[in-house]
């Protein structure tokens, strides 16, 4: 026991209670005939709640955490024991990583990879005794200089090579510890400036990559499902899987559409212009949907702010689509959500997750009785009813042409008429659910 | 003649002119081996120039051309009469319409037919007596209330149909104008709320709809481009033809990526988050460059704007790219800006051209300039010489595995060593040419 | 009765109604010890419920209510009497209007004032007979193509001149009602291209004619408030009145602050980069707190959507704000919101008020019940508490220098230590009330 | 000499020079009657060019430079000796710097003032031997992490007397080193959430600290001018002298616009929803006009890029409005611009300053011929020459009412027709020029 939590003891479902506890969120309810706690497969991220130190474009560090800093295997212990009694507090089923999360880098690439390992071995402990598993694992390949000027899209051919074994190694280790996906954010797949770069050449390296990593995949017989996390900037000006739509196309350049999945970040989906439930939608009705990161951007900053969700109405929405499409398959639900930098307790950390986990379950319950209620999707099919008319379907058959479905308007001098989109009626009816 | 251009005579190059005249434009300066006139393919665009009353969501008309409103044959006649002016005092060797703007609706699709044809008819005789050339046609599938939720997209059958007449008749005249392009712009193809909307199946009719419209050319022998113009939103919330990469991952999946291209807008790149010289790049990486409408955006305002080019910095990087492409094939260089709301003399109409020309001008000569002295393109390549090694390229080549490279990149313990990307140096060396 | 809400009878509240019906609003509900519909004083804004017509920069009219267009007495009372009725069947306190929303506008100016003079006897005798009070009025000084250079800041004297008498005659019109409020929205005061502008002057046209407006009203015992209604831009580039810290600023720069308030629309807060709490805390803070109009924008539109307020937890934040500064005096929540441009039917019309009325009523609940708990309070209170200590209390006194505190800062050694802001904590509190 | 910019010598004004040199920089060149040094008065700044070692949020360090890390006075003096270097190389006349930049934080506070008079020291003796002057001093008030709550406005009143001890110190350096102006950037002084903040004594506390720092400047004779630089945000969700206009307020409200003025970046304006000439000319118009820092921000991204300025026509129309004003006073134009995080040689910090210079150089000879030229001035009077007219001043003078002018204008039966703004126009007009 690390000591750090002191004091907290793993939470249960209460709603009435006064201190932390879950108000709303309780695994083992059932909804749309499924537990909770298989609808949402919570996971934590190592990456903002243990490895973020506080800091800022504009300021150093403020956390003072006795795992920091991140350059001794031994605090790399003591990270993960103070990371699995986190798990255990907040009973999540799942956790996630970048490899450059758990364990300090080392002075070559064999050392990493031995360190990362190590913590392996640790972490394979902690999950037989009952930790939570893993919802993936992810290299990270954008901190270090060396990626400065991408990863697999450098101009340097030696830093591709480094990537093909960072990857290599780090999905093995997601394979040996049960991950159920392994995700890719290329935050440095893309550009500063176009004076200086290749944009076909480096779009190609990256799509030739990504083809790598899956017939690794297959090779090693990892079931899992490989994700790409969409963000359109930020670190780099542009980044080239901007958003859902511009991953489709990219995947289907490659011929990866069937192989490659999306993880979606609220975040991410704001930046790039979108909202969040319109991201998994069209990932959904292009068949790439995978996972989805539940960190929120504050609506007046212009850069991720990775803020835990506190918006139960916006969750819903984002449920909603999610629960339409089926549910999770591979993926869940991440927070790689970080805390305010002057949250500086042991007990806001516990307690965004807390809340975050809450506003989710509400989130999830309002999504699923909206479904259930069943009014938001008759209202959906009544308005394309008429595409089921014989003459609507033959329009849209093989062969039909466009002289054809020109000539039948203009024989029958069509003057299709508008009907209300209900936009105002709709929102009132989510709002009896929310 | 109309009068309306009285005392305007033809605009000749006059590099020391006080009045209105081109200091920079000159048609038959000989640019990278070919005119001037040749590279910039100059269209002006009957919509903002000729049909724009001055109105914004706050207020109503504030230019009095003779030929408003659009309601009436003889005022359109007169328009054309006007714009043909406009053509001659400008010298520009293109134009380009949407059927809306040349005449006014009729009641019924085949009187609007009639009136198009009609229309047609004075344009040939025009174009024949040393009027421009028609650069592309369009037809407006969005201000008229019954395409209010879509026009291909629409929920309603009948609409698609109704879209399938007015575009086979639009791409027939523009067929018969010789019109070296035909455009598609979606403004209305999107949605408004996620929540009445079926993304999986609008998207589909999009498709279904291009494809038809592709089929179409085809039959009827048009030798043209078919453009799509990208809009990430406005009027729509969001619009499925997004930016460049959004309509290639549309192509795609419609298998059309050979047949169509893009019609590039600066103001609507700036909207998608994007520069312009970004989506012209992006679009030549991708196969799918077509033509541009050089309409720049306020900086400041969150909505297209659609103002007349005045920075030469920034039309010389799109043209840049555009010469890197090889220049324009069938596009060309479209102004479908409109003037400010307070600009209400025929002067501002010149004056508002004749300075956007001016601009381009000189961005394309700077443009050419820099790469004629060859110091970028030098520079790039030297940034990606190491993947002209055999290492490098067998990476990249068939049959390469994951293992392979990263067995490698072990055994030789790599460590690449990042390079400056010399972003400021690039940046004051284009600025030795602009 | 003008037919067009047939079948739409007064609604009532009724929790667990099925059909249109106060799901939550309740106006005689006591919260925090007045009646519901004390607190929030709704009105409905004769600008967009009544007088817009659908109509967007890229297309036309889709409404088609009985009283379009505006250009005949007939309809303007035609539509009246609709208004009314809307007004009983949601049983609002208040209505708002411009001159030009509910008269056409004369040919001169006298025909301009009679024919709203003969509106307000209509109005007045509407409102005897148990109609609506009248929360503010205002004059349209930006649709008229004279004001497309500016109203009171217009480089025209003339136009100047007539803004005073359109404001006078109005204000007079808003008085003899018994206008609780009069609002001056300066949505042509400020520039569209710096180039053609005197900022200096025009800035100081702007405060002279609202002082000239402060002493009018004050000339002939007008009561109510006048309210600014800042927002940062469109229709024009820029506005004077960006937002509510630069109106205290035009203010204070004109000796105004006693005299002038603000009344904050949602839209224009996020257009400014603002939530709507901030403007409406800050507006509390600098004493200038008016009014609200509960118009919301769509977070990823640039401009301004107007849309109903649909989101219970934004809109409660604002409320906390309004009931931490005691609630409205002479302001209300003004729904100058308009529908959906497909929303085409009268019950789209009434649904979207009855829905947005909830929202606000639920806003209000949980605002006041956060309020009630004290907790928030309590602890933005103690993390202020070291400023209840004398020596910082000295700080502050008139008298202190910088060097005597700088002195004791140093003989003390002082060396502050930070503490958690616990804003995540703050944020799930406030969950717990929403 | 410390051998960093070995190679590299004292860069001379050739405008064909094919290395590095001033192509269009030339101090003594004459402009408007005055040298170009004195008009453009460059400082550049300690904080990015000596102090940023290429981090960025997700990722670190990338530069190399043998000055780092910043926690040794050795290094602090070697870095001492490199800036002396390189404004030597550029012959700039000034410099700006952070106490924070210059010397590593002490243990204490007295070892932090011990620190930084002991680098004053060195600068002392270098300035005078013949180095730059300095233009501004600041102190930093926000990277430690006991401003992570704000420096004047924070919670904790030993933080705003620990402020007090380090601003007395920093400005007592300034005055020392004969600095010019004494600059306050506020970057923590805002709220990151609105729920644990008292914005009213927030504001309260940073308009006394801004007064004991002028009563502070007077006691100490210090005749520099105090500035404030406005930000909206980063790294604080709101910061309260977000931009011209606010700072106004502030300062009106405190009594204090008399002793303050601006010092306006670029980026910050843009952050803002400002053009940069916007906030320029506003803070003339308010009499608050005091320096600039000329860093740019990326068009497409949402945060403070801080790079070097690129585009001669956006600095020109920025020098315009310097120019208008009279030019600089006490201020200047500060670099406080970052490089790229990729330009990692010696070589890109000083052809960074050198572009930026130049760009710099050919932005104020365009804007002095623009003015100089006199058209657009001519143009701009003539637009408001009606206010020349008797009837017009009056309106404006004292005692008129707003009756007696609507009067007027009803007996005059005005009926104002608008004039053309000639947008268009007068871009092309400085298009002439730039």
């Amino acid at each position: 026991m690390t000591g750090y939590f002191e004091g907290i003891a793993p939470l249960a479902h209460d709603p009435g209670a006064e201190g932390l506890a879950f108000r709303h969120y309780d695994p083992d309810e059932i909804v749309l005939g499924r537990r909770m706690e298989d609808h949402l497969r919570f996971a934590v991220c190592y990456w903002h709640s243990f490895g973020w130190e506080g800091g800022d474009p504009f300021g150093g560090a403020t956390f003072e955490r006795p795992w920091f800093p991140n350059d001794d295997m031994g605090r790399a212990k003591l990270k993960a024991e103070a990371a699995f009694e986190l798990f255990r507090i907040l009973g999540v089923p799942y956790f996630t990583f970048h490899d450059h999360d758990v364990r300090p880098e080392g002075a070559r690439l064999a050392e990493s990879h031995a360190r990362l390992d190590e913590m392996a071995d640790l972490f394979e402990a902690k999950m037989a005794a009952g930790g939570p598993k893993l919802l993936w694992g992810t290299a990270n390949l954008f901190s270090n200089r060396r990626y400065m000027a991408g990863a697999a899209t450098n101009p340097d051919p030696d830093v591709f090579a480094y990537c093909a074994s960072v990857v290599r190694h780090c999905m093995g280790v997601t394979h040996r510890l049960g991950g159920e996906n392994y995700v890719l954010w290329g935050g440095r797949e893309g550009y500063e400036t176009l004076l200086n770069t290749d944009l076909a050449r480096e779009t190609e390296q990256m799509g030739r990559f990504l083809s790598l990593v899956v017939e690794h995949k297959h090779r090693i017989g990892f079931k899992g499902a490989i994700l790409v996390e969409p963000k359109p900037q930020e670190p780099t000006k542009h980044q080239y899987d901007h958003d859902v739509a511009t991953v489709y196309g990219l995947l289907k350049r490659f011929g990866l559409e069937g192989e490659v999945k999306v993880n979606i970040e609220q975040g991410h989906a704001i930046l790039a212009g979108h909202s969040f439930e319109h991201e998994i939608a069209l990932a959904g009705a292009l068949g790439i949907f995978g996972s989805v990161d539940m960190n929120r951007n504050d609506p007046q900053s212009g850069w991720d702010t990775d803020q835990f969700p506190n918006n139960v109405a916006d969750v819903a929405l984002a449920y909603y689509e999610i629960l339409r499409l089926g549910g999770f398959t591979s993926g869940g639900t991440n927070f790689d959500a970080k805390l305010r930098r002057q949250s500086l307790d042991a007990e806001d950390l516990v307690a965004a997750h807390v809340g975050a986990m809450d506003v989710c379950a509400r989130g999830l319950k309002a999504a699923a009785a909206l479904l259930e209620g069943g009014a938001l999707e008759e209202a959906r099919a009544a308005r394309y009813a008429g595409w089921a008319r014989g003459d609507a379907r033959a329009m849209l058959a093989p062969g039909a042409t466009l002289a054809q479905i020109a000539d039948r308007a203009e024989a029958e001098d069509l003057d299709p008429q508008p009907v209300s989109g209900r936009q105002e009626r709709l929102e009132n009816l989510v709002n009896r659910y929310v």
